[in-house]
């Protein structure tokens, strides 16, 4: 049996609560392969991280991230940290994580579970049967380009710069993510950019038709100005399949996504690096979309499946387990059409589960 | 009577039909005062400027712009000129004017006319009644930041950049702003930014709390990340009275805030300048949220609600005609109620008007 070495990182808030349920789903699978299908091991990142070590991140956690073969990752910060120096702030965790693996291709789902059409703010008939995917850069643009700085210049005054850098060979393999995974789903990229004001944006466009000609003729190829597919997604969500965006209008337009599925702790994400030549393995990183809800932590109501179905996404993509990951997404299903909900996910004035009883629900129906 | 000079720029697209419904407007109250209460001047902007002159705007145009007591903007852009360079694309027109007559606050009201409630794509409840003003700052950030180019690596690589800027002067003004209206309604102010990543976003953060400690400590005051802003602004707009915000987050939000509405053919915007230190006046366009809808263009069908609402801010806030503002404000609301829809805001299958019989439902209501 080929064993898989896993990082778990916990993080703050409800990270720790919705890792513990990963973790339980972990060991099932152990027992069902009868041995060490998955080993594991656990370290600190973000605000716990730099209340042990001073950094968001340390050293040797890093290197244990560049060891393993995925990286699981729960949430970081909170208000306990929100006036800590920048560059050791709970997030400059994760940043550092994606930028030092090269997690390039961030693949943000946002579906709506046939259970919770009704849970979204917009009418049902809108987000029933929703299935898009967010394709975002994740180690470039306005997150990492220098200089990003604030200068002091004098009489009270400071200048904040922060800068938009994308080059082509980066749009170029996000591009070629996005119409990769355009073919095993309906087949539309919408690359969304703001070329009518961003240098970037021009460059963007200009490249991502280049790859279509060249390498993705089949797959259909819209432009939408990021302002505008904001709009989009809120007046009509299903016209979209594919959304290919830089790293900022990613993290904005797949928070709207998200939202509007009703089903925001639900939605898993994976971070992806480019295949290895030699092995064809590529590192990883998965991580729900939500955040670390400091105002829910310690009471036991997280909702674990989002952390769950980024399990299963790892299941998918970095260890080739596709009936394991079909097996575990199904068990969520039927949990939730057993009835389970969490808070987060529950009408109002219905029963709910905390996240240990969803977490054993889920187990139960694997 | 103190005659006001207005310089009409309809631009492309449905541009020039709305702004002729604004002219009817104006002659109308021309008509009341018996006079010239409002002298007009028609010009060229965007693709139309550019056709005619090979630029977005011309210098003598831009003259006009600086010298009339308000503008009023059509919109700009359109498929026809989406191959033009970048530098006199349809789109530098508008920049520009807001660049030169230095327009550095962008009001931007989101409201759902009770009428129209059902037009949202979110459920009625949570919309009914929504009264959100976004408040965006237009003259800095990303949109103007040097350096803003496309520069050739060789080896068939480019690299673009944009740059990010911000001055301390710059964020205290607009949060002023944003303050100042926050006191004329429901007293709370949400600043955006992205401080977990940007350092413009940690300066904004200092600034707005600054301004408030010296200056408005009657006013609430919140920090939201972008990110999370557009998540909330989907899950539960009521939450927001003011929201402050840079220029790019501005133009996302203020277009999703907009479509959550279903009135986004119906809202105008305000973009107003510095008051003078002498007269007190301030240099203002005014313009509809939406675009040059190219798709309707010519078909008559353009709404011509949000060019008439701008006028009516117009009204407002460069002439203190309040009495006359509310007056143009309660004629919309009457002709909405009297059941005149035009397309984008009528239900499946009802009746709908065109511009022309929309413009005359609101002159009768007059
Ligand atoms: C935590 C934060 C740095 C992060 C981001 O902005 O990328 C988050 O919002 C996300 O979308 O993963
Ligand atoms: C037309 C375009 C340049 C403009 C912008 O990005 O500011 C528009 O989207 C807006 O919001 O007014």
């Amino acid at each position: 049996m080929t064993t898989h070495s896993l990082l778990l990182l916990p993080g703050d808030g409800i990270g720790p609560e919705i890792m513990a349920s990963a973790g339980e789903v972990i060991d099932w699978f152990n027992r069902r392969a009868g041995g060490k299908l998955f080993t594991t091991e656990t370290d600190l990142v973000g605000g716990a991280a730099y209340d042990a070590h001073g950094a968001a991140i340390s050293e040797e956690t890093m290197q244990k991230a560049l060891a393993a073969d995925a990286v699981l990752f729960g949430a970081v910060g909170g208000p306990k940290w929100d006036d800590v120096p920048y560059d050791v702030r709970p997030e400059a965790g994760l940043l550092r994580l994606r930028k030092d693996l090269q997690l390039f291709a961030n693949l943000r789902p946002a579906i709506c579970y046939a259970a919770l059409a009704d849970a979204s703010s917009l009418k049902k008939e809108l987000v029933e049967g929703l299935d898009i995917l967010i394709v975002r850069e994740l180690t470039g643009g306005v997150y990492f380009g220098e200089p990003k700085e604030i200068r002091d210049l004098g009489n009270g005054q400071k200048r904040a710069v922060d800068t938009q850098v994308y080059d082509t060979f980066e749009i170029e393999r996000i591009a070629r993510v996005a119409f990769d995974l355009a073919r095993t789903r309906r087949n539309k990229v919408t690359s969304s950019e703001k070329r009518n004001v961003m240098k970037s944006g021009v460059l963007w466009k200009e490249v991502v038709e280049r790859v279509r000609e060249a390498d993705y003729p089949d797959v259909e190829l819209e432009h939408m100005l990021a302002d505008n597919c904001g709009m989009q997604l809120v007046r009509r969500p299903k016209q979209f399949d594919v959304i290919v965006c830089d790293n900022l209008f990613g993290d904005m337009l797949s928070d709207v996504a998200a939202m509007l599925t009703g089903s925001l702790g639900m939605l898993p994400s994976a971070s992806l690096g480019a295949p290895d030549p030699t092995t064809g393995r590529r590192k990883a990183l998965y991580e729900p979309v939500h955040g670390s809800a400091p105002d829910i932590t310690g009471t036991g109501r997280a909702n674990p499946i989002a952390m769950i179905a980024s399990f299963a996404m790892a299941l998918r993509y970095s260890f080739g387990l596709v009936e394991e990951a079909d097996l575990l997404d199904k068990a969520i299903a039927t949990a939730l059409d057993s009835g389970a909900r969490t808070a987060d996910i529950a009408p109002d004035g219905a029963d709910t589960v905390g996240t240990e009883e969803m977490t054993a629900a889920i187990i139960a129906a694997l």
